[in-house]
């Protein structure tokens, strides 16, 4: 038997993310430690992710916008809590143009003070609130333990910025993005079954009230942040001045909030799906949904196949052909479900004599002959099967894994191998510290029901979710 | 009569753009000197030409991926022409990580280079080629004289990047970027009637072979560069060691193109239709194609405009409902032609007990009433009409403002109001360089028959275009 391709997922789990990265042609290191190559089938996947989240952010009534890429180090200190939480990680401009620049600029960790400086000039009366701008641009933050994806010196993501009348306004938009926009993409795209809930005032963001936010599953037990959404209360509202004279004509402070997902995302899409053959796309984000594969050359199998993938593409599939019968018909395969194409057709002379094709599944494995005249079918109807298997199939290994604690160390030890469920009430105390020191974290607070608590920083008969964490 | 709203093109074109571009919301100065805040009105607009861009770029076969915003400094070193292009234009990180790098990395410039080291991996085989490899992202080039969308020191753009087994492939690849992508795009899009052809040695870009551009006439005579295809040669494939097998084993190097387009693209959109009052869009680049105006609240008008703007939507019109009648109904008009909108309908009170509302073209200024029951098709029969009409109008005035110059003062004198065709022939022996002096230039080399010239650096029997430029 060949060597596997890949390190099982089970012996190495860190080695096969590497090896599936750089194998499905997903991503490369860039020259500069921490920085990345997002290579041409990881970057059509990313597309297909970034315009599902597009859609869903201008859903919610966000206009896209651009801000600059450089900002001056003043602005990041008008917040103070925010700029301790990036200082460590700024990359710092100082020669442009051919000579020392006066005042050295910093390379955005975030767009946060630079938008809301923006947001300040914009806002003058109740009547330009709802405020709602979203950026998708690379932001920087100095990396020093990289990992594709998941960590990287620069990255990719969209950022919304709010500013509204009321705290209960701002609320709402808060939790309607990390509904509608976020665990709505991540379970109806991704099929990524996520937990949401509110982070802990240890876990929240620097700057903001309340922090929302989802958590998936990986296939090794550990938690992944997919995205956040930030209630920042009045304080960027303060730090930058956004005033507006509300209906009696006082000038008063916005209520905002903040909100973004990053090309973690592709890191949470690897390891959530993925087997020890490779990647396992949900078909919302295959860039090729079904590849029809020519087995040997002959005998019209060439023919067949390219006629039936422009038939799949006729029927609105992303279909390619792969009629490379120089390469073995193993090592395409292998390529192939190393890539995570959800359905592979076979065509070969034997199959196509008896009036047959090969239609196979990348989620279950499953193979089936079906007549010619109904690959087409068997294609779409297989293709609309994939994403409710992979996203049932992830929610049953989350179920599996999660574990109901009634003491820290229960919850430390239940989460080497998944989430534990933890009463809130032992956070207090050093409970939190305690979970801390033993690499655990709270990756969000629930109710015991699963539902969203209140904003704000109490405890009070919650639940957490704890576990290790990417 | 109110004062008009912006400064007239005539009195002042620099300083009416500066006024479209603030008062249609389309972008701003950022903190740090020489960025851009694109605005989300205009961010809208670049969203739909990137759309129209990224769709014909990808059907010449090109795929996008993603490289790094920093570049070691010793890559841009390896190809001594191009690094001598760019060198007094980089930002350089000197600090990362809270701390002094021990090398210092630019802000990339262009991805010419980072691109080529990845491409350099990726190639091994002519089974490889061609690769044609697309970028979406921002660069930047220290600009000490900017203005929003022409000059900035950071914009946004497209880079394409290609390697091919023949000299040949490559030639065409560029063309086809020439005419399927840009002007194809500009014409049909932008309504831009450009001029096509190639660059002189002294214009073509540093590294490359020959440079392709597609040159716009803006509304004050001058030219500008909208897009340029480079044939690279061997140059970049040599300093990168891009090589692959040929079909009979033997390694040689990769031909290869580069061509961008930029956010400058806005500057032209704005500059080739603007008028005194405002922007006019085509409407393929229009976030509203058409906007109903509730003149004066009451009797109904608010609920009759709500019904339309419903029913445009439904017929695919990106439109909009104003029934802000707190505002004035003029100030609301001056709005939205500064905005550029291609259509309004105007629902008023005593139109409406007529049973007709008035529909308002932006490019011509035509107003007719029409029955409640024909606006949407009138509204969509003036959409189909407005882009031809910007075309033909900007093609007219190109013509206008072309002439045939049969010496160097002739041409110098006639590019201060537009282009000059000059026979290029008197360009050699310095004559190039006494037009520089002069603060007019070579846009492009073309046939007598306005057709493209061969590649390379032959002037026998072409014709120079000759302009001032932006």
């Amino acid at each position: 038997m060949a060597a596997p391709v890949l390190t099982p997922r089970a012996d190495d789990f860190p080695r096969w993310y590497q090896e599936v990265v750089a194998k499905a042609e997903l991503a490369e290191n860039g020259p500069v430690r921490g920085t990345m190559v997002i290579r041409p089938y990881g970057y059509a996947i990313w597309e297909l992710l970034q315009a599902e989240l597009d859609r869903r952010i201008k859903a919610v009534g966000a206009q896209n916008a651009y801000f600059p890429l450089f900002i001056p180090e003043a602005y990041l200190r008008r917040e103070a809590e925010h700029v301790e939480g990036f200082s460590p990680e700024l990359a710092v401009v100082t020669h442009g143009g051919g000579k020392e620049l006066e005042e050295p600029v910093v390379v955005r960790p975030t767009s946060e003070t630079i938008i809301n400086a923006s947001i300040a000039r914009w806002v003058q009366s109740h009547r330009d609130l709802p405020l709602i701008v979203n950026q998708w641009a690379n932001v920087v933050r100095w990396e020093l333990r990289p990992r594709l994806f998941l960590r990287t010196t620069e990255f990719l993501w969209q950022e919304g910025h709010t500013a509204h009348a009321t705290e209960d306004d701002a609320r709402a938009l808060a939790l309607r993005v990390l509904r509608e926009v976020y665990e709505d993409t991540m379970v109806q795209v991704m099929a990524v079954p996520v937990v949401t809930g509110r982070k802990t005032a240890r876990e929240r963001f620097a700057g903001a009230t309340t922090t929302w936010t989802c958590e998936g599953m990986m296939g090794d037990g550990k938690a992944l942040q997919m995205a956040t959404s930030h209630e920042l209360g009045q304080n960027f509202a303060r730090a930058f001045d956004i005033t507006f004279s509300d209906e009696t004509g006082s000038l008063v402070h916005a209520w905002q909030t903040s909100w973004g997902a990053s090309t973690r995302l592709m890191g949470a899409l690897i390891m959530a799906h993925g087997d020890d053959a490779g990647l396992r796309l949900p078909p919302a984000l295959a860039p090729v949904q079904a590849v029809v594969l020519v087995a040997r050359a002959g005998d019209g199998a060439g023919e067949a196949a390219a006629a039936l993938a422009r038939d799949l593409r006729a029927a609105g599939v992303r279909a390619e052909l792969d009629d490379r019968t120089d390469t073995s018909f193993g090592r395409r395969v292998v390529d192939w479900e190393l890539k995570g194409v959800p359905v592979r057709v076979e065509v070969g002379p034997r199959d196509l004599a008896a009036g047959q094709v090969t239609v196979a599944r990348r989620d279950t494995g499953a193979k089936e002959a079906v007549p010619v005249g109904g690959a087409v079918a068997a294609v779409t109807e297989r293709l609309a099967q994939v994403h409710a298997t992979l996203l049932g199939e992830a929610a049953a290994h989350r179920d599996r894994a999660t574990v109901e604690a009634a003491s820290l160390a229960e919850a430390v030890e239940a989460a080497q191998d998944g989430f534990a469920h933890l009463p809130a009430a032992l956070l207090a105390d050093g409970g939190e510290q305690r979970l801390h020191e033993a690499a655990v974290s709270v990756r969000c607070l629930r109710t015991p029901g699963g539902g969203l608590p209140p904003s704000g920083d109490d405890l009070d008969g919650l639940v957490a979710v704890v576990a290790r964490a990417y």
